[in-house]
């Protein structure tokens, strides 16, 4: 089964494009997990994991938050993968880049040390530097396209023969897709930006949208642009607004709600 | 001291630009150490590292090699920067990049965690990915410029208004300068590039250029147009053609010859 039947298959078993970020913070966590548990981001993300899973298509995986921790930061990330059910797509988000012999190396860590369905990765160095990735045919590699924050601008919006580079990178993208394993990153933020990429696009690659909740991006914009007619292949995430809605012992329950309330939100709009 | 200075003091110490790059690879590692070491990858490193610490200014660590090791292959990263010398310069290769909120989570994980004394960050989300990691002022963030890899120009070499994107980069290099700890990272395999950013950035931001040895860069032309005036500020890396010169027990005095004469090689051209 490759990336985007696996992706299919979860968006209509659970009815949901939604992808829970799980983005571990000591300083945003319920404090009790600290005080009583051997192991506070593991049990918080099992907890996490065990109230949503029935509400998301995905979750992703920011690597900082992990790889900040230390050696542990990266058993805590790869019991978390193994936590996630199968049929769930797991996205590891680390937004590497290389030259090809190094990108190489990238991609086994991703895909086979850590077991990714998906990565995400940053577009800078050219072919060389995805390449790699693609060799995964049954994964996905999310290329960065336009991200979510609001410097965005500053080399993505350079413009050349008035196009802007953001749009450069996605019709590369379409051209790198001979295998059916590419996406993109798309900023909710930009909503503008998100329906040009999605035209250029069309129906099958896949886009992956952060950027709504705590980063302010519009949910129905979100899913007008960024979705296909079918109203799917879009992966629409939210990390800290889910995960820290509650600092308590009923932590899970809350950010169950959350999630809960976006996914339907999200459903609203398709 | 600040990272210029702990620079300054090692190249005139060591009297090198030399930069050995320690990836390591079991493919290509002596097939010895896998037989009798309990720790062969630690071992390799010790014994690079001792057989060339007099001659070089940097150590460069490419985080894919040790991230697809799994959890330990952080463990072993750890050691490795403790076991190099303080007074040679550390730099933690991870063209690490993303929004704001977490790229301080990077920053706070190569600086503070894992205790480097510079990193590469990849430029594409613009500023917000960059200043959590200007923040740390004694510290150098090398920021991507001009890669060494062959489709380095498919978006680096975009023109708008003809000037390329990588001069864009570098013109927002010289502005982001403030806290004087910015570098950036430029291919010796384009040496008419090399040039054009030394210009622009002028004397006193330090280059660190890979491509040299395996990937075919001319050294003469990366000490003419990487130095400043002082024949400085130049790190000039090499990674495989110098650590795996030799395959055998004798592999690290192998090491240390490439290593000698790539030193010398430099140095008759500054």
């Amino acid at each position: 089964m490759n990336f985007n039947e696996k992706l299919a298959k979860i968006v209509r078993k659970n009815n949901s494009l939604l992808c829970v970020g799980l983005d571990v913070d000591e300083d945003k966590m319920p404090k009790h997990l600290f005080a009583k548990s051997k192991d506070p981001f593991y049990d918080f993300n099992k907890s996490i994991i065990d109230s949503s899973k029935d509400l998301v298509c995905a979750y992703k995986i920011n690597m900082a938050f992990y790889e900040v921790l230390g050696p542990e930061g990266f058993e805590l990330l790869e019991k978390t993968v193994n936590y996630i059910p199968k049929d769930i797509v797991v996205i590891l988000d680390g937004k590497r880049n290389d030259i090809g012999n190094t990108a190489r190396k990238y991609a086994q860590s991703l895909f086979e040390t850590y077991n990714a369905d998906a990565v995400t990765i940053n577009p800078y160095l050219g072919i060389d530097g995805v390449k790699p990735f693609l060799e995964y045919k049954n994964k996905c590699s999310f290329i960065l396209c336009r991200t979510s924050n609001s410097s965005a601008g500053d080399f993505q919006d350079v413009k050349s023969n008035n196009i802007p580079l953001y749009q450069t990178v996605t019709h590369k993208i379409k051209d790198w897709n001979s295998y059916g394993n590419c996406g993109a990153v798309v900023g909710a933020t930009y909503p503008g930006e998100l329906e040009i990429i999605r035209g250029i696009l069309g129906e099958d690659i896949p886009i992956l949208i952060p950027g709504i909740g705590a980063q302010g991006g519009d949910v129905e914009k979100t899913v007008k642009y960024g979705t296909n007619k079918k109203g799917e292949i879009a992966i629409i995430v939210s990390s800290r607004s889910i995960i820290y809605t509650g600092k308590d012992e009923n932590f899970a329950e809350k950010a169950r709600v959350t999630a809960e309330s976006l996914k339907n939100e999200i459903n609203k709009y398709r």
